[in-house]
């Protein structure tokens, strides 16, 4: 008989886990098991410490509800989603545009308005252009490409968290010209803070974290063919922009507010941003996160 | 702007999580980050790998009840515990006898009964004596010391498990005398499953494992100044000795049945087991798990 100690006892249960009939959750288990073990023995983990530890992770599964998901927030506020995200854009990255994380307030079925359309109900700061083109990796342009828009308003809040989402506005759906090319108009949406009323937001907290994100434009883009893009734009001014709670930041996806003289609306200052979208594989979803309308996070106090 | 990629998105998580006031809490999460990043990396976890893990984790949370701990149960399958347990035993196996996992079945409570009583209340089997001593480390025996006993049914099921724990069964404290000498009579407790009807039991299916522990005895022992010792005796002609699937059994704590000219009762068969128990640092408690009362196992079907 083998006794088990401390490192023993890693070979013991990869060996009980050996006979996984699934070679893939063979593998991510056993990686699981290795790294989970090792980060045991090199903090060395206390009996209080532990069971502390899987009290809060009971507590992230408990406030979990229909519409709020605890644990992706915690994996976005420790920089996991932001891994998965990058490994998953490694191929996007050659082939199209930059993602960013999905998040929790995407919503379907939002309205399909014309272009150039303000898709702020009630704007009452100053409106912005938002344009560009949407083309393939070579530069051709995509034709009837659904762009998805959402924000926050000028508070800092989507229409989820201001009015139970009994309206979609901050949101709108927008077609692609024939030229691939793509205008509406909104407002500067403001940065926030995730939410900080459960344990995930107690956490951060301890961690002496602000716990807010910067201003930034969601977006999901997808064309007939093309592998589906869900990224969003960041405003590069923004106080928090180098120090995003959940890292979703990237240089590629900064932009800047500007008078545009490109701009196919003019009379207001513009950002302008080109997506591009590499080539589906058969069956690919470039979405990260699967249906996102579960995971929609309940209105914030 | 230092633009994050899979690798140096850890970095910019650990900066932010810098200023964490608690330096055990900052320390604690460090390295669970990067161990969290670098088991993302390594497996090239997919977008919908990590929605499902998190789905698992939620399911995890939402299975714990004030009377079920799946969180634990999913630490112990995966051997985690057994690693808190060994560095936290490095010390007691200097200074005393090994301990073992606590398990989700001990009660507060159970009746103090006279030396050599049987803890069982309907012997239906061979009844055997355990005996034999608890001293300090250098062998001075220890008078008035409490043994917690606790174990299964001969059909392999706890008495909160059996009878939704009505009655205390299967249970009995005992004093050792002031020779520091214990002895009382038991069966042979059976083996049993751990619950399998939850996203844990799920787990431990899909890796094609048995689910099973060996028999076992579970004692918690504790002196005045001496650390609480938390562990069991296992039989070593268990078909599952060599495979517990909580990694829970060490070689010391291995037992055989025998007859035994020494066991202060004659006419039984006897397991002989003497335990040493290390002089306790203040305020340190020597168990594994906080309050046990809350971990406590619904009944199984």
């Amino acid at each position: 008989m083998v006794d088990l100690d401390e490192f023993t006892v890693t070979n013991a249960a990869l060996e009980q886990m050996a006979n996984t009939a699934n070679p893939r959750l063979k593998q991510i288990m056993a990686a699981a098991v290795r790294h989970m073990h090792e980060f045991v023995r090199e903090v060395n983990l206390t009996p209080e410490e532990w069971i502390q530890g899987l009290q809060f992770l009971t507590a992230i599964g408990q406030a979990c509800t229909p519409i709020r998901q605890e644990f992706i927030l915690l994996s976005d506020v420790l920089g996991v989603s932001a891994v998965v995200n990058a490994l998953h854009d490694k191929k996007a990255k050659e082939l199209g545009s930059q993602s960013s994380l999905l998040g929790p307030f995407f919503r379907e079925g939002a309205p399909v308005m014309p272009m150039g359309a303000q898709i702020v109900e009630k704007p009452t700061e100053e409106e912005l252009v938002i344009h560009g083109t949407v083309s393939d990796t070579l530069g051709a342009p995509l034709a009837n490409a659904l762009i998805q828009v959402w924000q926050t308003s000028e508070r800092g809040l989507y229409d989820l968290q201001e009015r139970n989402g009994e309206s979609m506005d901050m949101r709108g759906n927008f077609r692609t010209g024939p030229d691939g090319r793509y205008h509406f108009r909104t407002l500067r949406p403001k940065g926030y803070s995730i939410p900080m009323d459960g344990p995930a937001g107690a956490l951060v907290q301890a961690q002496g974290r602000h716990g807010m994100r910067p201003s930034h434009v969601h977006m999901l883009i997808g064309a007939e063919g093309h592998r589906e893009l869900v990224t969003a734009l960041y405003f590069g001014d923004d106080d928090y922009i180098e120090s995003d709670t959940v890292f979703g930041v990237s240089q590629s996806l900064v932009v800047a507010v500007k008078d545009d003289p490109d701009s196919p609306m003019q009379g207001y200052r513009a950002v302008r941003y080109d997506f591009k979208l590499g080539k589906a594989d058969p069956g690919e979803s470039g979405r990260v996160g699967a249906d996102p309308t579960t995971f929609m996070n309940k209105a914030a106090e």
